[in-house]
């Protein structure tokens, strides 16, 4: 009789993620057109360019083997100058001005690396910390696993509301609990799950407030930029990084993965000195350093303008697509079927609204009846904390897999699957109103 | 006034790594023979085969879409596959002799990541792991990270002592604290640091144990395996793995890093289901799977042969190194010397040891010596727990990174340190007779 496996109080908090669902569905379903995950269109992948890059490579012995020997813990050191100097362009801010060198650079396997490293540098379980409401699902089941308390601020078209952030802080002072919070985690470009970027009135707000309620320790500002350079069109933002001059508050995580390739699995946090210093234990821990053949792709993308040319297209690519969800969503769901949805300048989400009475998550009517028409989306209440309040008739919408007609028809799709089951019939109307 | 970093408890227990102390000093003295980093050979590095297949991989869009997209968190499926099949026919078994699936193999960044996996899913703070005395280093700090209390066995020729072992075991459970034991690991072929390799009674006496005291909860076995295919001669012996029928006890680790190329970061674990669901759950919250592109190439390496050609080449290059150090051991340190060292079949490393009374630490004038004639090694006393009673006299000489002739010449300067710090007389006489 095997005895039971003494599993850890972390293993214990550490839930199978969600998405495992929505992979299996696709995988066993191949008429159903996904719009849950969030993988990136597979036509524009940069197969041409790394390609070349990967022969110029291994057309040199000498660099051949850099390629294939370890490399150092914090990352290949040519590209850690080059994001530094690709992130300081972005702001159009010079190193000093924000008191950051490329010893503050450290390169991850995937931002998703970066995250996990940050939450084991900083939470302890009990401690605070405070996110978006919704907010990305995957590093919410990470916090669970560090046993963090995750409060959720709402958000509106600015991204997270700092004003409601700033009543929590003071009623956390309030009740003693201030030195518990350790970090606020925000996706402010084009947000995972909502497409949604902080305005910059929001971020100048919640850099004033980290300041002012670092009493006993200091609140760190976790900022997930993964989508930023996902921008196709509306005015650009400052980072919440460039308003922290003197690299004290701010980690900003970002990624090869959304504007470059996936398969690279590289990504790369800007971090205080403090934090760099113990986050790289952790990761001497984890795997002593990421994939140095792919660092010495991603380092030559970078010098030959490559990584640039890939972005461009990339951009025009996701344009296209959102465009379609936002015409198929527009020509689906009159104002009069109580629907609504986000509008981003970027990213791969939108973010859609039924109306309150409508269920949308695991078991629901409306999750079957997409499946039956054959169309998935990913249920807005796994994007929130389990509270007894949270929305329930919401849903994440990727536009970043499907091609636009695909993406045209899962719209057309979902619109019957919600009529189906009960979206107001003169919804109805105006569908038919559409196809005649 | 910069408010101070709120550092998780786990963060406090996590210290850096002694090998950034090494590779610091190996950059900085161009003229050091380092015998201390555990790198690889840079000449044998399969810098043709690897551009061969990216080429094969590139020429086809479909396979490079493939390798530039998102993959699965446990794994390429195809890789999975030929890694079980590798793994059973080193030990001339099949899958169903073991209880086995590839659904039991995931690939991790690097053996390393999956180290860390298990130690994330077995380890609470004050929970006991046993390891061989002396043991690797850089586990040894993930451990402490975790809050194990880690317990040592002493070794000898036939690697860990077993029945010192059993007598630790019977102890434990005399005191209560047997329900507190995780697992129990070891690094069974060529051990890092001492080039030991455990025998095949000693394995049987462990599975035996393991049976008989997992009385509460399951005892495990983390067998890493990292060096296992680079044995030059003597005898194979079966992986502990091989031993457990029932698929129940022992998690096997093993790496591409060190019989194909470490520039891919990519290792493996194969493990019994409930332990591997929970690993694959922090495996998501890590980084949702280690880098595609790697492990598309690796793939088509097994496939082509050209994996287990690479491992050929390799065990001849090594294999003429530790010829090297070995003929050089002897030719400097005759038996009056009071020098001693294992002769290792496999792996990187040779252990040294010293008189009792020669320190061979950090500030030891040995290691100061050992610098100023250019020569570095890893004292011998990191790789033991901090107990008052750790040798302080033994070194890791690794072999793997230098040359024939600069092992010979490295082994000249440690011969010359060691006796600029008083090594015997005799040793000298011997020496000038060696060179005249």
């Amino acid at each position: 009789m095997t005895k039971s496996l003494p599993l850890s109080q972390r293993a214990q908090r550490t839930e199978e993620q969600p998405i495992s669902y929505f992979i299996r569905e696709a995988f066993e379903n191949p008429r159903l057109i996904s719009l849950a995950a969030g993988l990136v269109d597979a036509e524009s992948l940069p197969t041409e360019e790394v390609r070349t890059v990967a022969e110029s490579i291994f057309a040199d012995p000498a660099s051949a083997r850099a390629a294939m020997q370890y490399g150092a813990t914090q990352g290949y050191a040519p590209l850690r100058a080059k994001i530094l100097d690709h992130v300081l362009a972005l702001d159009s801010v010079h190193a000093k001005d924000l008191n950051l060198s490329a010893d503050d650079v450290v390169v991850t396997t995937g931002s998703q690396q970066l995250l996990y490293l940050v939450g084991e540098v900083l939470i302890d379980p009990g401690d605070i910390v405070i996110t978006e409401a919704p907010s990305y699902f995957v590093y919410q089941g990470a916090l669970a696993s560090f046993g963090a308390r995750t409060l959720q601020i709402p958000m509106d078209d600015e991204g997270m509301q700092t004003d409601a952030l700033e009543e929590l802080l003071v009623q956390l002072e309030r009740t003693g609990e201030l030195a518990r919070v350790k970090m606020i985690y925000t996706v402010d470009y084009f947000q995972n799950p909502t497409g949604l970027t902080l305005s910059l009135p929001r971020r100048r707000h919640l850099m004033e407030l980290v300041r002012r309620f670092s009493k006993k320790q200091r609140i760190m500002i976790l900022e997930d930029a993964a989508y930023r350079e996902l921008r196709f069109d509306g005015p650009d933002v400052p980072s919440i990084k460039s308003l922290d001059p003197q690299n004290e508050y701010v980690i900003l995580g970002m990624t090869f993965s959304k504007p470059f390739a996936p398969g690279l699995k590289t990504g790369y946090g800007v971090m205080p000195p403090e934090l760099r210093e113990s986050l790289l234990r952790f990761k001497g821990n984890h795997d002593f350093g990421s994939s140095n053949l792919n660092q010495h792709i991603l380092d030559r993308m970078m010098s030959t303008g490559a990584y640039q040319r890939q972005g461009d297209r990339l951009r025009q690519v996701y344009r296209a697509k959102r465009d379609a969800m936002l015409a198929a969503l527009a020509a689906e769901f009159p104002p009069i079927s109580g629907v609504t949805w986000t509008k981003p300048d970027g990213g791969l989400y939108v973010w859609w609204s039924a109306p309150r009475d409508m269920q949308t998550g695991f078991g629901s009517p409306l999750i079957q009846a997409g499946l039956d028409e054959g169309v998935l989306y990913i249920p807005g209440e796994l994007c929130y904390e389990k509270t007894p309040d949270v929305p329930t008739h919401e849903a994440r919408l990727c536009f970043g897999v499907a091609t636009p007609a695909q993406i045209g028809e899962a719209i057309r799709r979902l619109a019957r699957a919600a009529r189906a089951v009960g979206l107001p019939r003169l919804g109805m109307k105006a569908f038919a109103g559409c196809r005649g």
